[in-house]
């Protein structure tokens, strides 16, 4: 099998309360293609970056086996960057700094060898290249959008078009409420799957995910992380971690859609405990799997008679 | 086994989204006795009420068999009354109005009859009340308390001291933050076990919630709850399934535990589908069983291999 992630790939500026870097890989989609080449056989990237992207990154990315026929190199400019800060308590952060630079003109251009896609990961870009993807892709099995309040607010219409086309849509709780105009979660799932994506994921940060499959829910526990050190990534991680595991199984049971939404809370608290993707350079299987089973033990009911 | 309940007897005047009352059945003791009367063999109700409390309130109580000898009756004024508003989330609610009446002057005497409880719930009432509940009894197996913002802001020591004497707290997260002084939940239940509370229950509303023994984390899903019709006493509701269910099975060891949370969660669950305590009269073994399992499922991880 192999994955195709669109989506943006960067450099951040990060400063959180424990420590401050001026330029460190970033982007959707390089946590996303980070956390799920632990599991998917082959992932293709498609995105862009400028004149500055370092060698050094570009080998990384290699590093981990993932195909970058589909990356873009605009030697018009520099590659996309954004700077941010974490508040005291990591779940707001602001943001100091936005240079959009090649990525202003990012047309996702998807290569024929990719185009055979079983899973798709549309990270977090604009909902209309999202939809452009999806026009160039035959027919995949499985399709995952990531998307954010500020394009529920400017893009409603093309956001609600492309999610026609998706099977899963990934979002946070404030993003689900403001996009169902319902401040109950449970009631915000069922207007939001009403718009067109059969299943939805909506992620709660320290209190772990909710999954829709229509067919029931599944809660999901958040990994008691004592020390997030840096929050930047998670949520591309966590969906990384979720697709690379369907594409290594190839089963949309929903009791591996259950095992999926585990591993990717695993990639998501790998992800916090460093700066940027550097947790996510190296890490072994006994720890992945590891991880799994302590998921398991936190939230394990014991059965009752 | 008997199970000691001290805290609140009071009338509610109650408004939600969906309806209002302006007079039902409400205080901290009223539903820990109740929601506990589904398993404990016997519940010992230490309270006061005023002039005004109805036969049928008493009659109420003592169909679910809860011993009434501890209750007083002060008829030189009125009961507690409480009256507030919850606004359209339903996580937050405005109080419109509070008299304390009979409960200002509050003294918990323990008949000689309960001082032998070895499960004693200290319901949310000021911090030396409790521990002078915890003076009057004989070397209880297991005491549970609750408390609120109120006595962590004017009555810290007091709380602080009273700790002491007790086996598990249960708060909401907030509350967790504010004791701490730390916003990471879990390392703010560190420090407040280090207060002297052995275990600690954060819950967490609309997301659950985690018991920490000191061995182990528990993390507890919430139900999902599509029409929550009044919060009023889920808290109090999960505080009495809890240690209902410990003094039915008389069994402290870490799985049991997690059976008393998920029993203190779904009668939680039960209490907010009516207004006040409706919902506590009269459920079956059948629909309490169920639902326990309703959890089970909702939170299942499957094994991988």
């Amino acid at each position: 099998m192999s994955l195709l992630v669109v989506g943006s790939v960067a450099y951040d500026g990060i400063e959180t309360p424990f420590g401050k870097t001026d330029r460190i890989l970033g982007g959707s989609a390089t946590y996303i293609s980070l956390a799920s080449s632990y599991f998917a056989k082959k992932v293709n990237l498609v995105g862009v970056v400028g004149n500055d992207f370092a060698d050094e990154d570009i080998e990384l990315l290699k590093s981990r086996e993932i195909d970058l026929e589909g990356l873009q190199i605009d030697n018009s400019g520099k590659t996309f960057f954004w700077k941010g800060k974490y508040h005291f308590d990591l779940n707001n952060r602001d943001t100091l700094d936005t240079q959009l630079n090649v990525f202003e003109n990012f047309d996702p251009i998807i290569p024929e060898s990719y185009k055979g896609a079983k899973y798709v990961a549309l990270g977090n870009i604009e909902p209309s290249l999202q939809g452009k993807v999806l026009q160039q892709v035959n027919n995949p099995d499985f399709v995952v959008m990531d998307t954010m309040n500020l394009w529920i607010d400017i893009t409603l219409d093309a956001l609600k078009e492309t999610l026609k086309g998706v099977d899963l849509l990934v979002i946070n709780d404030s993003e689900a409420r403001e996009l169902a105009d319902e401040p109950n979660l449970i009631k915000a799932a069922d207007k939001v799957r009403a718009m067109g994506t059969k299943m939805l994921i909506i992620k709660k940060g320290e209190h772990g995910a909710l999954l829709f499959t229509g067919e029931e829910i599944f809660s999901a526990p958040a990994y008691p992380v004592v020390d997030i050190f840096d929050p930047t990534g998670a949520g591309d991680s966590f969906l990384g971690g979720l697709l690379g595991w369907l594409d290594y199984t190839d089963d949309l049971s929903t009791t591996n859609l259950r095992k999926a939404v585990i591993f990717g809370s695993v990639m998501a608290s790998f992800c916090v405990e460093k700066f940027g993707p550097e947790r996510l350079k190296s890490l072994t299987e006994k720890e992945i799997y590891d991880r799994y089973r302590e998921f398991r033990r936190l939230s394990q009911i014991p059965e009752v008679d």
